[in-house]
């Protein structure tokens, strides 16, 4: 794997926009649905604001909006930096955590998000692949054989983008004691936390309160504003003077408008918009399974996350049938083999569109 | 020098903002006047835009944004990427460059602004210090005195921050072709370029079409938003590739609803708007060192962007004689030792506030 996704992303994103016949895009990770009123109210509030407030924010993010992080996740607001996205306190962990702690591996999934992968290998570390099981959950005992003193961190998200798996509180908890018992820092992604359709399933890492343990978070999906680029961690006491310092010294600060716009939102959002999208997002996973069964397609069911990977027999997940598929059934997914070799034969679906059960409706038209 | 600027930063405008008395607030590099109308309606368009446009923008920002600021700067727009303000953009330079060239040694002034020599240091690499002249300029020889093989960076910002010093073209063309002769890079900084009082002055590293050469930029000083984060790099084309993929793994993408606002001011902002900046600000400096003159102090008088270092007979430039000055003079400026051991018995003040002559008097009414 030499390629981050988000080249194949653009390249099969501009190939279906391209195609002269209708393509329902299950390409990106963008959410489709409404934001929160409150957000736009926010952005709108905002460009009323005296010039002062157009300046730099603390380094470490808004005050307001790292309490409110801090009371909502339970932790001590001294342990939150809020990041350019999920995706810049992911980085800040491995780099942290390579820079801080012994070994130079980093233990991920197969399937892989992309960005796990090359940003270790950008960091000069080994990434260690350890195989998901085929229903997309990680059997913590696989992790043990790999892990070793050679271990800086294991980073892992669940609910799982690639397969939508869910890990359990047992399996999380397993990850934060081998990351303890070699010294290493489990870093847990936790974006896809409010989109889970098991009562239950999901359990944050921080309940662990494991100093060998942080968790990244961002509003990107359950805020649908992926672009807005509002994250944050909640890193251990030990690490978390070295991400304030090289958040800094990389990004000065983050932006403010959308720190703004998302503290605003997060006072003034009802539970029921979050619990609308997981009941939308639900009726859509549900019309396209029972699609893919008509086709006769093995696939794995979401237990969180938008994501929905399939196999049909005899065409694999190449890019090249990727395009096929753009360009004989109009559906565009992601190539299975984007993630890892144990998913070659895959391709995967982003439920972010309201003509899901449409696309599952000609793949099984397509493949029968 | 082991502290990057911001901790003084924030430790001084608390201590300024904590007095019982009265304190002008000189600390800070964010602008007090008004950021542009149209920034200001871009962003209330933005919030009413479809929830598409809250998603994802191209990892190297707004095409129409790379575009307009390939337009403005003269560049192919392959060439440009815009960043999390200019404080990203010299991260990338400074690392990609290290990654991709030869040489450990980054070469940097005395004064230096704290950013990059904290960066280089957070890199791996050896900070090297090159006097400045007493004016704040800085003489090419000097430069070529220290470059060796070792060399593989040469970073400078233009107008300077702390000194207020424009180096001119001569200079600028010979530190491109020293960085060319030690197959080095040179970092052109050029973030205060809309503030330069004398006609002329100023001239930008991109005249010289140089392989060696990245300028780094952000609208974040020329459009009074610090806290938006959107800046740029131009950089040369077997670099460009390497800053794609890093500013991708690192932040994902910028913010978007900061980098639409500035697309919009950028369009619709009149050259008015900008020299009425000068203009106000050009007559904030007179009639500060017009006071400083009366206070027999010694002083740079700022060729651009809104810093005056000034230097009081026997009152060294030590954080505890700033504390001094804010509890006895009412006035708050940095200490000239945060910026190297060349300005320590000088203090910055930056003229981001309208009571810059007030400050000035009370300058004058304290050493006389």
């Amino acid at each position: 794997m030499n390629e981050y996704d988000r080249p194949v992303f653009f390249h099969l994103m501009a190939y279906a926009s391209g195609a002269d016949h209708d393509v329902i895009d299950m390409v990106s990770g963008d959410p489709d649905w409404e934001s929160p009123d409150a957000l736009r109210a926010g952005l709108r509030a905002y460009a009323d604001l005296h010039v002062d407030d157009f300046q730099y924010p603390p380094s470490e993010g808004l005050g307001e909006l790292r309490e409110a992080i801090a009371e909502r996740r339970g932790v001590d607001m001294a342990n939150v930096v809020v990041t350019n996205g999920a995706g810049e306190a992911n980085y800040l962990a491995m780099a942290c955590g390579l820079a801080a702690l012994d070994g130079d591996e980093i233990v991920l999934t197969d399937p892989v998000y992309p960005y796990y992968y090359n940003r270790t290998e950008m960091l000069g570390a080994t990434p260690r692949l350890v195989a998901a099981e085929p229903d997309g959950t990680l059997d913590p005992d696989a992790v043990v054989e790999i892990a070793s003193s050679a271990t800086n961190a294991i980073v892992v998200n669940s609910p799982n983008n690639p397969t939508g798996a869910v890990y359990g509180r047992e399996t999380k908890r397993a990850l934060a004691e081998i990351a303890a018992d070699h010294d290493a820092l489990f870093v847990s992604d936790e974006v896809y936390d409010h989109l889970v359709y098991d009562e239950g399933a999901f359990a944050s890492a921080l309940e662990f309160d494991s100093p060998n343990v942080a968790v990244t978070n961002s509003f990107s999906k359950s805020m649908a504003i992926t672009g807005f680029r509002v994250g944050y961690g909640v890193y251990p006491e030990w690490l978390v003077e070295d991400v304030r310092t090289r958040h800094m010294l990389v990004n000065v600060a983050g932006s403010r408008p959308a720190q703004f716009a998302v503290l605003e939102a997060l006072g003034e959002t009802p539970a029921s918009y979050y619990e609308g999208t997981r009941r939308m997002l639900e009726a859509r996973i549900d019309a396209f399974c029972d699609a893919l069964d008509e086709a006769g397609a093995e696939y794995t069911r979401p237990r969180g996350s938008f994501y929905v990977m399939a196999r049909f027999e005899g065409f694999p997940g190449t890019l090249s049938n990727v395009e096929r598929l753009i360009d004989e059934a109009g559906v565009a997914g992601m190539p299975g083999d984007a993630f890892g070799e144990s998913r070659a034969d895959w391709l995967r679906f982003a439920l972010v569109t309201p003509r899901a059960e449409e696309a599952a409706q000609r793949l099984a038209d397509y493949f029968s």
